[in-house]
């Protein structure tokens, strides 16, 4: 162990340090205005509240002019299923990007409320690319217009993996392909906040996201952003809905009239938050969550456990950390926790076991990092692997002082 | 006025005091549990609190030894959504009772998920008969087996009217038509926690309800609670869902996996919520809910404003009380807002601006009441009419001291 480890001792003593990618940890003062007293959700000041999020939500989405953000009560699959319901009709075909977990999940979503669902799958790790799909929907104007594939459906950053997609890019090859009319619908539950999104200047047609990753709130909003032509296939789709349905929001949202009940205080949570971030600004935000990806990453390498996702397509966001050989993830995550309180995510699906997921995203910063690397650092010793801590911390500040 | 007006002085420099129908205050203590630091959801510590919201559901809505709760990211309108979606087939038949708003929209999501909707309506303020409900059976019973009601949808506590149900009787009148299957499946949003609800007892197969009302947590928690024939339905029904499948979650609560991420915070606030109602005893909580509202229908009707439910049907946790023809119930509702800091909600519908709605229910008391009672009725004497505060005070006290 490094010389400066003296620095962070009696590491069990102190807070619990949550590096799950979500939720995440929430800030003292985004914590105290989720506790504020409830208030009458039809009055004006609940009115305020939540047309300052509406608000404060369309640049980190960069929603454009003529788009529209819905927060539903809800998770981010939430999130899937209202952008299926809203956006489609039943039997539509539709082109899902699986690229891990999150992408087989939207895939399954769409499947389960009946459309019928095409797939372009890469190893878990990897992200798909723009001229993949713009193969595929070339090919795809052979079909008559009936058959034709009406959506096409991406994870913005894979959280299952750490890879990102390049949504600019794909946005940009489907836009390639004249006479094709998919709708381009970006899950970035884990990437919006952290990373850029910008659906305007993309030609993104809807972004859902939640509350629990970068926006650093606790879990239960689910947030839908549409652009123009979203907003036109909603008032088109014969899906049967009635909780996930934007046109009542979208009728609404200027009254700050919602169908039903909102999250009350989670509305009060994310506005403290965003008013956080804003005033950080939001390209120091992003430039913030590269800079802490590189760091990460650089660590894993120095500790012997390289990241899944090549740095081409690193999420700036989440990291997985290929485990070597024969060294146990359960209890390696199980060691953290207990002996450091350091919580990071196992693997998902077929990594179970084999990665950790360490998040970099929200309310954490170089020290909270620096201080799960010397954990993972001294847990990987005293699991009999031969881990230098300093040299891990080194490459992340390194990495970080660029 | 009466002379003990003085010890209510100054009610503008007070905390304002919420008197609407949901969401409800939260107490001190449920609202430092939802402030408590997040933590990953899929760790041992969440697995606990998971549990224990979920056995603590149990006793307030009479679950019984067979039957299953389920508690999702929403609102209550995703009750009834979840329910609709996970107890019947496209196409199917179900018969809602209409009591007021909420019955309304009960059948409204029912009709746009794909049922085929009947109602038995009465007049806002009035409860439907269980009789009302046999006789509905009893005919339907001629219909051949594919064209019969599958359902009775049902408001267990009317919000917009302040009229409850007689739930055990519709179980009971429904269990008396022999050879007809329907489920029966009660809204219970502002009644469950305020008032009893005994599922295995009467014979009630699905009930929902939300955290914003009588269990006194901040909105975002839609629950759905299920007696052996729903579970049997759920494993059945061929409608479209994926969001509100309660599958994943009986499969997984043992193990304390949901299928997607949970809203950690308000599981926090819910926990500690139940903790203090069962602490009070459930019986007890639902005695009090009945001594408030006979106090306030007796001071409603002091001062000029008699409930709109009769005595026969009123509800335990919310009071409409009628507003004299003339008077502006927008105005009355802002002066009582800004002068006394007293918050109750408008009518919805037709008794918009025609009555005010009062809530008893989950963190008020006699205080708060009281403390309501003559705001509103130094607010009517405001705007020319002649209310006597001390008389409304006495009237209220008298019905708590019985």
């Amino acid at each position: 162990m490094g010389s400066d480890t003296a620095a962070t001792g009696g590491a069990r003593a102190e807070e619990s340090l949550l590096l799950t990618p979500g939720p995440t940890p929430v800030p003292d003062e985004v914590r105290e205005a989720l506790a504020r007293p409830m208030l009458n959700h039809r009055g004006p000041e609940f009115a305020s509240v939540y047309r300052r999020v509406l608000e404060g939500l369309r640049e980190p989405l960069g929603v454009g002019a003529e788009g529209a953000v819905v927060v539903f009560p809800g998770s981010g699959t939430g999130g899937f299923e209202a952008a299926v319901v809203n956006l489609f009709s039943p039997g539509e075909r539709v082109l899902v990007l699986v690229m891990g977990f999150f992408g087989e999940r939207f895939a399954a979503c769409a499947k389960d409320l009946g459309l019928q669902v095409e797939t372009i799958e890469v190893a878990w790790g990897e992200a798909v690319s723009p001229e993949a799909v713009a193969e595929r929907l070339l090919a795809d104007v052979e079909r008559p217009e009936s058959e034709r594939i009406r959506g096409v459906l991406v994870t913005h950053n894979e959280t299952s993996t750490g890879a990102a997609l390049d949504l600019a890019g794909v946005a940009a090859a489907m836009a390639r392909v004249k006479g094709h009319g998919a709708l381009l619908v970006a899950d970035s539950v884990s990437g919006a906040g952290g990373m850029p999104v910008r659906m305007a200047d993309w030609g993104v047609d809807a972004v859902l996201t939640a509350s629990q990753k970068a926006f650093m709130v606790p879990p239960g909003l689910s947030i839908l952003a549409l652009g123009p032509r979203a907003k036109a296939a909603a008032s088109r789709s014969r899906m049967p809905r009635h909780y996930w349905d934007v046109r009542p929001y979208l009728e609404g949202w200027e009254r700050a009239i919602t169908p039903y009940t909102p999250a009350v205080s989670l509305f009060f949570a994310l506005e403290a938050a965003l008013a956080r971030l804003a005033r950080e600004g939001w390209e120091n935000v992003f430039a913030r969550h590269l800079r802490l990806a590189a760091g990460v990453r650089a660590a894993g390498r120095a500790l012997g456990l390289p990241p899944l996702a090549s740095d081409e397509v690193a999420s700036p966001t989440v990291t997985a950390l290929r485990l070597p050989e024969g060294l146990d993830g359960a209890r390696l995550r199980a060691e953290l926790a207990e002996r450091e309180g350091v919580v990071v995510a196992d693997g998902l699906g077929p990594l179970a076991g084999r990665v950790i997921r360490v998040s970099h995203m929200g309310a954490v910063g170089e020290a909270e990092l620096e201080r799960g690397i010397r954990a993972l650092a001294r847990t990987l010793v005293r699991l009999g692997l031969p881990a230098d801590e300093a040299a891990a911390v080194r490459a992340a500040r390194a990495a970080w002082a660029r």
